[in-house]
């Protein structure tokens, strides 16, 4: 009696500009030859641990119970762990470096169930170099999982009260203004602060609402809380509920990040107009 | 009795550098876990319909009869329609906004046999959002297609005749020179012209014939018309028919749009030597 | 009696900004519905035959056995030949232009037990162009053989000894010095260099110690030979073993082309410290 494998999905800091992404998926292949992989992106920005977590758990709700291979290490080749663990909830399976990358996702699971250590995992391939684990180590033990070994068999038990945390700055209500930070941005130039949808409405600011945008280096930009880009003029700011629930800035057929000229962690401050 | 899930092609313009394409490849594996995805590109420039039109027509032969999923939206979250249809020939169905960016694709197979309005299709995801519509709306239905649903079964009906047209500008012969505009730019900067390959036979152009290209900015380049690019220098012009039937200008291992200085919707006239 | 169609593994420098990988990807899931097909990369720099071979080579033992469509083509439309071939360990199948690209590979495999000229195969598409084989005549062919035609089938019989063979510069070691040359850089700027970890043993440079980087602009850069990145300071230089066994050089977050000023082809001196 055969089981169809789990189906794995993939995400990593490797680009596509290489054969890595390519060598993990041949690895899995010969593992687990019928396993379906989806990559969720490869494109998180290098060595971003924090935007590889963030994307992460936005993502896994929309992808089929599996095994959930990540791979944001700027650790590889150091004494960091290399970890596999399941949610409390769902029973997902995630596969990663112990860095935090995996534990936004598992926190949204409810937490981690059981975790292992699986740096000397015995499905780990001969080939092993201390640069690539993303081939040797993780997909390695994802196509394990995914054709059905036990958590408990690619690895030695861990107390997943050990695993490294990852902890999200958060935006506070002060004066009247939310004081926010940029969490990461995507391709398009939008900004993913860490202001609540929530804290919109404790200032004020309703559906399609004006808000004033301070950055850090003092300039101030107007804004309109909208649902669609298309509500605002091209060119435009708007500050929106993205499609992972989280509040963003973007700029319609433009970019956010060029106009309010912000980056990753810059403050932002937002008060009704 | 069970049978295989139809293949599913997929189009945008959401690129490889944040999760978007990967959502939407979760949705489908969700709702049809056995569908086969293939994606035809994700490099369509950002919000250009018609250049996704232009590459969706041109795919559609070499892909298998399908689900086809298409989306270059820049009016989500406004009340452009959301549909699915069904070609005339070959019974291939396309989902997408109803902006034109289907409509060269089902003109070239016949036209529209069945259409419906999918805004409102029982198969939208519960966390559809105003400004991901490919996930929670074109995947979603596309999986749901693929799994066997039938078309009315996914939305209300429509008027094919009550679809978004889209008209490509048509290049037009003057005085023995042919007036063509650039429709489209690929990623190695060939240009894609609105000029059939009778036009050149018209203007008295044949295989390996010298012509001449003004540009806009009153730059006269000369060029070979060539069926391969190894039959020019490195760095010379040539135009040809290219892969998908159209006449297009490139550059042997260099770029045209650089040499010509020429952009999507510019003017160039072409002319014997 | 049926069996699962072989995998097929697909490389090339189309880039995934235009449609023609996935116009690939459609012709074979016409040809062969059941095949897999894992993309290796199409990153390749363009019609850079000796980076797609290096990278083929080293990619192939991490990809399960198959056919292994490969495409870096300038001499696409010349009579150059397109071949598909059979390596004499593992009986691999290899196709695309006899230009070297499938060489390194097959020597690493204990050379070519047999090779057919496929330009005229009767697998060939009847769409063909002049410029795009990898749609008209490899990924069909590529198909075909996973779907399981013989080679013999496929083409012309070839004698593999006339098959175009690919020479690479090979470092020396001159009076206690390595002049390697840049084979090959990738995305993130680490440099694929022609020497091999024996010669940096042959001129005392151990695990963990000092050397010097002389470059082809008389600038002496210091680097330490580690195993991980992360054993030398961020916008530090360090050579390494790279994953696929070759010495490399890199800076830990950083690019190693950028900070040495080198690009394919340069002559870099090592030396110890």
């Amino acid at each position: 009696l055969s089981t169809a494998p789990a189906p794995i999905t993939f995400l990593s800091d490797y680009g596509l500009a290489d054969e890595y992404v390519g060598v993990c998926h041949g690895v899995i292949a010969r593992r687990c030859p019928a396993a379906r992989v989806i990559d969720i992106t490869h494109g998180i920005p290098p060595q971003d641990v924090r935007a590889g977590a963030i994307v992460l758990r936005g993502a896994l709700p929309h992808m089929p119970v599996g095994v959930h291979l990540a791979v944001v290490d700027p650790g590889v080749g150091t004494p960091r762990a290399a970890v596999a663990l399941r949610t409390e909830q769902e029973g997902r399976l995630l596969v990663g470096p112990d860095n935090g990358l995996l534990m936004l996702a598992a926190e949204s699971l409810g937490g981690v169930a059981e975790a292992v250590d699986i740096g000397a995992s015995p499905e780990r391939l001969a080939s092993r170099s201390a640069t690539f684990h993303g081939r040797d180590v993780f997909a390695a033990v994802a196509a394990a999982l995914a054709a059905g070994e036990a958590l408990a068999r690619v690895g030695e038990a861990l107390d997943p009260a050990a695993l490294v945390a990852l902890r999200l700055p958060e935006a506070c209500v002060v004066d009247g203004s939310i004081r926010a930070h940029v969490l990461h941005r995507d391709g398009f130039g939008n900004l993913i602060l860490d202001a609540a949808p929530a804290q919109l409405r404790e200032i004020g600011i309703g559906d399609g609402g004006g808000l004033t945008i301070d950055t850090a280096g003092s300039q101030r930009h107007r804004a309109k809380y909208a649902s669609a880009f298309a509500e605002v003029n091209p060119g435009a700011l708007l500050v929106y509920e993205d499609s992972l629930g989280m509040v963003a800035v973007a700029v319609n057929r433009g970019s956010a990040a060029e106009v309010l000229g912000a980056a990753r962690d810059d403050e932002l401050a937002l008060a009704p107009a």
